[in-house]
């Protein structure tokens, strides 16, 4: 065992969503999750992986789609066969991470554990991976109490593109945990503003830590079927077809989060690790580095830039001459290309349905 | 015989160049004058044939570098084995067209015939074809007198790319032709705006019409040797590579065109054809339409554009989306990908140039 694993602390990653934001380099055959996308010789999921191990040892388990399953086992070769769970069809979060939640159930039941598990994307970014593995310790203790532990990053700007979790009373015995009062929506950037300012509002990143029977019974007190339905799958794994395509398509945060916050079951433990989901290339210029150059994503032989500040990614191999334009982005891969602005990165997913409109799934 | 054809009239056609400003469409192995840059679906070189043909009927020579005789044979089918004079390098154009009109004289020599050529780059656009023709009809009329007759292009805008022709007295039993007093390298654009608004000036586009021995005696007047050269080459082909790289590299203009109109020696035709030597994106991008949209220059389906507007040109087969960018131009190629703005087109070739500093002639 990896020294400082916490005992019976599973990771469930989600690997799922095209990023259609990032195409041409993300596509639903082959999602942001897949690639590189920090430059650092390791994808997204390899990192995710890379950040967790430390904490969970080999007790880490990917739930994804059937078509990715091959792709992630060639990444994570270390994944035993229970590593990955297959969803026959994409059914959105509370189906992934229930289902995992279902059968990380019936193993603590078999076997006599106290498990605890911690759901965390595939495919974000985390800068400070130490100060993540603390903030993580510390919403394990919360959760081994019942708590349904969201962490709570805190913001560096006003952004408007999370949701955000806002704090109450700080929970007793602990160091840093607080009661969440509510999940807010994505906000204006002018209420952003005022969020930012009082202190008592942190990004959600999606990232939650709870016994699984927790996540499982705040599900029922919601949608008794759905937590049925999961748990069945769980005791009789070959139903997984016949029972998946009934559950319904809902995010965990309208699902459980929400209505458990409103019940006053949910706790937050502030993290400050750097944190970022790259939602577009805007946010990955950012991340990548220095906005008065122009960055490069890959071989930087390739990139010939004069006079422009952005974002090049040259993923074909071919040379790409940039000149006279500010705030560039420039994705070359092998069967598509996409010019555009940091400002307009949020767009990229019109092009993508627009793709689709014109018959050319296979470029999507 | 083509109806219309000009009794011993000859086009002669240097074709040569880069065409560095247009990289990566354009390359020293493939340059301008081989591709189409109209989108009609004929070369520029196919393009320069097509117009003169119903003048010159078969009397049409293209003086290129011998690399590239193949592919010019293999545009223009209908050439004879005399239709090409290969150069060993390239010289500039005194040599290539001084070269043409010594072969011509001495073909003139030895048949009795009068003959008058026109030298016409292979790379420039003409949207009216049949104008074009009509203002070279008149141009051969006054060569025959003896004129080194320039054809000054009548400005629709007052351009600093180009050169300037000063027209003075009109000719004498000629509808529209006069001598031309000077000239003029490119000016600023308020020196060009003064010259557009006297009337009195003509874009140079350089071409040139008049008798063999009349430019190679005005060229004589300036440089008896290298008059003596060409006329040795003509005389004995098989010392076109012991002499050619003795010849001096100059212009046309400068060896001859400048000191003939200082002795009065050259005559204008107005012509109003349109016309354009497609010296870079910009200029390309203006030719093909609408300011206002994106165009396409190649398979519109593989372009997806919003609100954007500028030049797109999808060469390699690949879908090339662009979002929220004005005045643009991509040049998407199998090897090279260009992305930059009209206004800065012409600094295309300063890539061009690291390219070679960096090694990689094979993109340029």
């Amino acid at each position: 065992m990896v020294d400082g694993s916490i005992d019976g602390f599973w990771a469930v990653v989600p690997a799922g969503g095209a990023g259609t934001r990032l195409w041409p380099l993300s596509r639903s055959s082959s999602p942001k999750f897949l690639h590189d996308l920090t430059g650092q010789g390791r994808t997204l999921l390899e990192q995710t992986y890379d950040r967790l191990t430390p904490l969970v040892d080999d007790r880490f388990v990917v739930v994804t789609g059937r078509n990715h399953e091959q792709a992630v086992r060639a990444q994570l070769t270390a994944l035993g066969p229970d590593g990955v769970i297959a969803e026959p069809s994409p059914r959105d979060s509370m189906a992934a991470i229930g289902l995992a939640a279902a059968v990380l159930e019936r193993r603590e039941a078999e076997r006599g554990e106290d498990l605890v598990m911690g759901s965390f994307a595939a495919d974000h970014v985390i800068p400070d991976p130490a100060g993540f593995r603390r903030t993580v310790q510390e919403a394990v203790v919360a959760a081994r109490e019942g708590w349904l532990v969201t962490i709570g990053i805190e913001p560096t700007f006003p952004s408007s593109a999370f949701g955000y979790v806002r704090q109450g009373a700080p929970l007793h015995g602990h160091e840093r945990a607080c009661v969440v009062e509510a999940f807010v929506e994505k906000p204006s950037v002018s209420v952003a503003e005022e969020y930012v300012a009082s202190g008592s509002y942190r990004w959600n990143a999606g990232m939650f830590v709870c016994r699984p029977t927790v996540l499982l019974e705040l599900l029922a007190a919601e949608n008794p079927d759905f937590t049925a339905a999961l748990r069945e799958i769980a005791a009789a794994p070959e139903r997984l077809d016949e029972l998946w395509p009934s559950l319904p398509k809902i995010a965990i945060d309208h699902a459980v989060a929400e209505p458990a916050a409103a019940a006053g079951r949910v706790a937050t433990v502030p993290g400050s690790f750097g944190w970022d989901d790259i939602g577009d290339f805007d946010s990955l210029a950012a991340l990548l580095g220095d906005p008065e150059k122009c960055n490069v994503l890959g071989d930087p032989g390739l990139v010939l830039s004069q006079e422009s500040t952005g974002l090049v990614v040259p993923a074909s191999g071919r040379v790409v001459a940039v000149i006279g334009l500010d705030d560039v982005v420039v994705v070359d891969t092998p069967d598509g290309l996409l010019v555009t602005t940091r400002e307009r990165a949020q767009d990229v997913k019109a092009v993508v349905a627009e793709l689709k409109d014109q018959g050319r799934a296979d470029l999507t």
